[in-house]
């Protein structure tokens, strides 16, 4: 382990042994579909009320993944998880099914990423060798706990982000088969001034630049060493907005394949509800465990850097008249020799 | 590091380099008064919400923090926090203000000693030289948030606590004065169905008995090891309930000083308001951080078991039917030879 700057360079290279992703029926009928888990058919998800429903997402995630493993539940010794319920509720009920000891952790839509580098720490430096990351969002649990209940049909500006139903987990382990976890950069929290809360790629967009930017610089590389930069949730306004702003620090994304989780996971030209893009704790974690993940395993990327972003809001914050702070983790997947 | 069972050893003996805790007025008439570094007269924290008045605590005690340690802002590497307000907006706000890369953590009351065992993690397997842990909480913003606004001068039952108001930081470090932290024991989530919000403390209780339990097992140490082994806070209810389950489980805790942190911060027969005792976020931060680490720095106690505990609800999960997950995480604090 060796830090430089804010980023951790995982010098005994823990891999990712295996991962998980489980949606609802819209993020079925977008372009990954082929790459989940399993697609419920129902946005219930068979429960009968929206929070046991991401409840049962996250927990039916932790099995699969420790499935796709190939370890037992005895095995597995720390979960690290968090997501975008008050108190994060779906994550600790989760933790209580799994029975393992628990790192509750919060960073709103970034928790993908800041779970998947707290675990990577802990095997990197002994204190695990089998640990969980996860997270999960579910589109009518956040709307209702951050906007208005799904029932009340609210409008909203065409900018506005639609959170993704979905949970990832992976388990990251000392050795195995699978893409090495080289690098972490943790991010500080990024505030423009945005007060609107449907805005949020333009409000993270600065956030994801300054972790961007300072990967680079920490690690030592340039962005065409990635087959793929991809940000958490930043969709069709924030993506341009980080572009413009990369561009201006002299960072060369045009060397690389740079997109966008809350892009890739839904045909807005067919899903036109999604408005500018998917978002919410569950966004990158399905689209880099179920996505992403398997094009490595196939061999068609390398080298990944996963950018999660997050609005670090509450209703309260924003009714108090504060802006909105934001922060990006990113994490540096890549496939051993 | 070393990893036995939950629990892990800190190989390269991580200092409590400096740390600090501010509060607010009622915590300022209790017993431990002379301990903390601020005490507010008033409620308000002097900001025009309960909100700002969490925050300010949390930024002052930040600060604090760091010129207790001697060390400045830009050595500073790594802010790890989390709080009680959804969305854990203390925290973030704070990590804002001290634009250092930021881990928000989430484990209720038990977030004191969830962010000191991260921190301790990051400067022990060398990810951080220096990396502060901090929580913070306030009576009215915690009133409000899970049960009623102060002004509605709602009536509660005798085994009630009452959150305390206040904010405690640290800041580890890879070496210098203070005590080393040895170990950390990481709690599972134990449920055993308790519905009512307000007993806390019976909630509780098993939690920290299992993260006791597990702790001395893998430490292979007894609890006639520690001079104090302190509670986060179980309170008048949950203490003696605690006592009981760890008799039964044939842990001799009658070797040792056991104590509660929610049953120190206040006078209960004088301050008559607290009901049970304190409990809060801030409750074991600033015991902790406050009186126990100044008592070991005057040579009272060589060595120290924080065991802090949290209640995993939300008001939404209450309201679901559900019962209250809890969790504890345990570090241990001892003055080198």
């Amino acid at each position: 382990m060796k830090v430089t700057g804010q980023t951790w360079k995982f010098e005994n290279k823990p891999v990712i042994l295996g991962a998980s992703s489980i949606v609802g029926p819209e993020e079925g009928e977008g372009p990954l579909a082929q790459d989940f888990d399993y697609i419920y058919d129902n946005i219930e998800i068979n429960e009968k009320t929206w929070e046991k429903g991401e409840r049962r997402l996250l927990e039916d995630a932790a099995r699969t993944a420790l499935e796709n493993s190939g370890i037992t539940e005895e095995q597995l010794q720390f979960y690290v998880g968090g997501d975008l319920m008050n108190q994060i509720i779906s994550s600790s009920f989760a933790a209580r099914k799994m029975g393992v000891p628990y790192i509750g952790v919060f960073g709103a839509c970034s928790t993908s990423m800041e779970s998947l580098a707290i675990a990577s720490l802990m095997v990197d430096s002994g204190a695990a060798q089998y640990a969980m990351a996860g997270t999960a969002s579910h589109n009518c649990t956040v709307e209702k706990q951050f906007r208005y209940p799904t029932e009340y049909g609210s409008q909203k500006p065409p900018y506005a982000q639609y959170t993704i139903t979905g949970a990832g987990c992976s388990v990251v382990a000392t050795q195995g088969v699978g893409p090495e976890i080289t690098y972490a950069t943790i991010g500080k929290v990024m505030d423009l001034g945005i007060k609107d809360p449907f805005n949020m790629g333009t409000a993270m967009a600065p956030a994801a630049v300054d972790t961007i930017t300072a990967h680079f610089k920490d690690s030592g590389r340039s962005p065409g060493y990635y087959d793929l930069v991809v940000t958490g949730d930043l969709a069709a306004v924030g993506l341009p907005i980080a572009k413009e702003l990369l561009q201006k620090e002299g960072v060369r994304m045009e060397e690389t394949d740079f997109m966008d989780c809350g892009l890739m996971i839904y045909d807005r030209d067919k899903q036109k509800y999604v408005l500018s893009g998917g978002s919410g704790c569950g966004c990158s974690a399905v689209v880099t465990y179920g996505h992403i993940l398997k094009r490595m395993r196939r061999g068609e990327l390398k080298k990944v850097l996963v950018v999660a972003t997050g609005a670090l809001l509450s209703p309260l914050s924003y009714q108090q008249g504060e802006s909105i702070p934001c922060i990006a983790h990113a994490v540096a997947l890549e496939m051993g020799g």
